[in-house]
């Protein structure tokens, strides 16, 4: 597909929309090496702004960043009988440190290398971190210990797709240790909440917030808080995870403490962790079929001008002076702490060939000046959610316009939360019925397999056996329980069983 | 070694002093993965101003930052003749994809996931950012392509030493393409420039500039250009290196491009890159027998104030009345584009216990507030590289020293800057005779082995023989032939024949 052309719409391929509007958006590319993508800048930039702006809400609630090994040895893995189940099976590993030349001059490993122990590339780090934590926690006086990471992981998957899916992948993981589980059970709904306040305001991604069933908690964790957004195609998107561990690795790797009672005491611990699939989950809530539509907290570049005439040396020398009064207001001027970026397209292409390829980049604000508008001290804006239809198209005073960005780039920030709201909710649906339910998650066409209802609100037994069979069935599974809600008294959805007392309809989607 | 205890002396042990400091300033730990170091909070915040800092000069020079993969299929390292030989040797080969376990239970990994082609964790990334590059390379119009990555990378390293060596570590590497060797040049020099501003006026380290010899060079480049400095122990450390690559990538990749006159050519490729090693080399320039002594550029705190009372709650809410207004007042207020970061400790600690913490950890102002201070609106403050002096420490009125704080930061950094210049010009010699030569690099005692004559400027012949020989004796390498400098027209002070025309005396030392 050449990057001239229209994208497919989302209705008619969810999924081939999805990779060609990365593809034109510039965001990223697959390598060479099976499942490890390339970040390419302008989707770097915006990882660097959620990592930034992440990196502020972590350190303000008292986190230290440190930096652990990416080898994790073995037998590191066996410690934890869950852990090593769900991680140690997909790996990558490192069975020798040398290459030498074979017979016919190609390299292959030389066997005298072979390592004593295989090394693992940490697919996460609990077991690693965990046996510094074990040094550093010695009394009570060191907890809470409260540390951040931020790190490539890698985990070997089979069927990836660019940031939703890769075998590495970038992403911060906490980890921390406390005293008891009450203080440990503080620290996971604490992380929680700063992923959801972040998903909101910073990625305008309305997110549901709850917790795991049995069958989808981290692998040794006691139990795994969540937040869930729906992506345009109505699945679910886990956005970022926070794992109560109670005492299983702290066990594993002898976290003891001596406690104030001089006591030895075995610690508990938490981890939390959110991932460049970010970047993926951004793209399928706020994009339309035109390409990327970026919220500015995260936006790379939040203005871009686009002069009518620039081709003549002294046409781009009275474009350049028109626009410096401008550019040297909005020196200094921050958006959610980021500066405000406006960029000058004054390439070679044709006007109409900018507007397409930064309405694919998805920037916020498109600005045209051209001679009329210079000679009366104005400019024409449009936002990209409204490119294209007249009414979207103002003319403002130039002035004017850098006075009011920052108030117009909240609007557009608040516009897009309110919009993904507004969607989200409308295929979020109470069900009470079987029947209904199984009709809820049927794709609306075979051509349109991804088109069905979206998140079901129902009733659930509690029973692992129901989830298997849903997952089976309808590749549905239980998102979360939510933390919120009315206890239901009504049936479970799927085997009409009595729903678990006192927990609330459950939360059931097709998830990436 | 307790945390409580002196550290060994400098001259007593350069290298356990070292080993101690790290230590006791809680900078970095070695971890259950020989060769791969744990970054400690404290020192990861130090390589967290190191990134900020280089990060903004990297950008505002024009580069974009990327992420490429982790793995290099190994038929990659073998495209380039020159750097296979220099790192596909000592490398982490994945030849697996999953563990299984065996017959006792224990993991192995799974002969079925063999992979067809090793991966080997990249050392460097010249070949498989080449591979991308190729792809966004096209015409002239995408030149010159300025690109930089943050990662960690991998070579397996048999002497590990913390910071300055170890097998995993972090660093930069910025990535170009060009259209011809000049404009290659041209950003060769230039990112030597920006790492040497960077490591004067960051890290406060003079730097001695100039050109690799053929047999030090980067493996695969043309020419490589470095800063050096020099260690307390009159040692050098390559502090960060800018390789010219010619089209030997290029080549071995097909970066290739369209050129304004319709003709196929092949490009042009730099890269450059600094390490964590830094954060050892910033230890090694300016700390002392107390322990470290940092820059306030890249300290992770400026101020400590240690209150002579705080036992009781009314003494602690009094302190934190009187430090109020102060802390009121830098909230904002920035140093070399970061904050002012000021912390009062208020643990139970006597006062004479915090002081000698925050000694070690180096930070560089000291303050000290008693019951009589507060009265007369007064603090006591003293600098990290006088504390310990009468004259060392000034008694200020609070306000006062809240306004000329940022002041006495710029003089500290200035000092110590200056300081380690004093010392390395004093350890840097011109050196014309073979058996003064062999004396300034004997050691002085063989208790202190480390401790010799520093830096010669000695004539060189230009034979890697030569360089060859003086390694093996001595343990002595040409650093660098500086860029500036009058022709030498003397001779070689190893073989005695000619100089090689039109090059200045080169500069010999050991290094790490």
């Amino acid at each position: 597909m050449s990057s001239k052309d229209a994208i497919t719409p989302r209705e008619q391929d969810y999924s081939a929309w999805y990779n060609e509007l990365i593809e034109v958006a510039d965001l990223a590319e697959h390598s060479a090496v099976r499942g490890c993508m390339v970040i390419k800048p302008y989707g770097y930039a915006i990882w660097e702004a959620i990592q930034r702006q992440l990196d502020d809400r972590i350190k303000a609630t008292g986190h230290l960043n440190a930096y652990f090994p990416l080898f994790i040895p073995k037998s590191f893995l066996q410690k934890e009988a869950a852990h090593v189940e769900g991680f140690a099976m997909e790996c990558a590993v490192v069975t020798h440190s040398r290459l030498k030349k074979g017979p016919d001059g190609q390299l292959v490993p030389d066997p005298e290398s072979a390592l004593a122990e295989e090394l693992i590339v940490r697919p996460t780090s609990e077991t690693i971190i965990g046996e510094s934590f074990a040094r550093w926690v010695q009394s009570y006086r060191d907890l809470p210990l409260l540390i951040n990471q931020w790190a490539n992981v890698v985990r070997w998957e089979m069927r990836t797709r660019l940031f939703l899916r890769t075998m590495e992948f970038l992403w911060q993981e906490g980890h921390t240790v406390h005293a008891d589980f009450d203080d440990a059970e503080a620290e996971t709904s604490r992380m929680l909440e700063v992923y959801r306040e972040f998903a909101e305001s910073v990625l305008a991604m309305p997110v549901y917030v709850g917790k795991k069933t049995e069958r989808e908690k981290f692998a040794g964790a006691e139990h795994t808080y969540c937040i869930e957004a729906m992506m345009q195609d109505r699945k679910a998107l886990q956005a970022g995870t926070s794992h109560h561990l109670g005492q299983n690795f702290a066990r594993a790797f002898k976290i003891e403490y001596l406690s104030k009672d001089q006591k030895q005491q075995t610690a508990y611990t938490t981890s939390w962790g959110v991932s460049t699939r970010l970047v993926g989950g951004l793209v399928m809530t706020h994009s339309d079929d035109k390409g990327l539509v970026l919220p500015p907290a995260v936006a790379p570049i939040h203005v871009v001008v686009i002069p009518i005439r620039c081709g003549k040396p002294e046409e781009r020398a009275e474009v350049e002076a028109y626009l410096a009064p401008l550019l040297k207001r909005l020196e200094g001027v921050q958006f959610k702490g980021r500066p405000v970026r406006v960029h000058v397209d004054m390439s070679d292409q044709r006007p109409g060939a900018k507007h397409f390829t930064w309405e694919k980049k998805g920037v916020p604000v498109r600005v045209e000046v051209g001679p009329r508008d210079m000679k009366e001290g104005n400019l024409v804006y449009a936002l990209r959610t409204t490119l294209g239809t007249e009414e979207g198209k103002k003319t403002i005073g130039r002035d004017a316009f850098g006075e009011g960005l920052v108030a117009l780039l909240e609007d557009y920030q608040r516009g897009l939360l309110e919009r993904a709201r507004a969607f989200r909710d409308a295929h979020t649906r109470d069900v009470d019925d079987k029947a209904a339910f199984e009709a809820f998650f049927t794709p609306k066409s075979e051509e349109r397999p991804e088109i069905h209802g979206g998140f079901a609100r129902a009733g659930w037994c509690g029973e692992g056996e129901c989830e298997a069979q849903v997952k089976e069935r309808h590749k549905v599974t239980v998102r979360c329980i939510p933390f919120t809600g009315e206890p239901f008294t009504g049936a479970c959805v799927w085997c009409g069983k009595p729903a678990r007392a006192g927990q609330p309809r459950v939360l059931w989607a097709k998830a990436y």
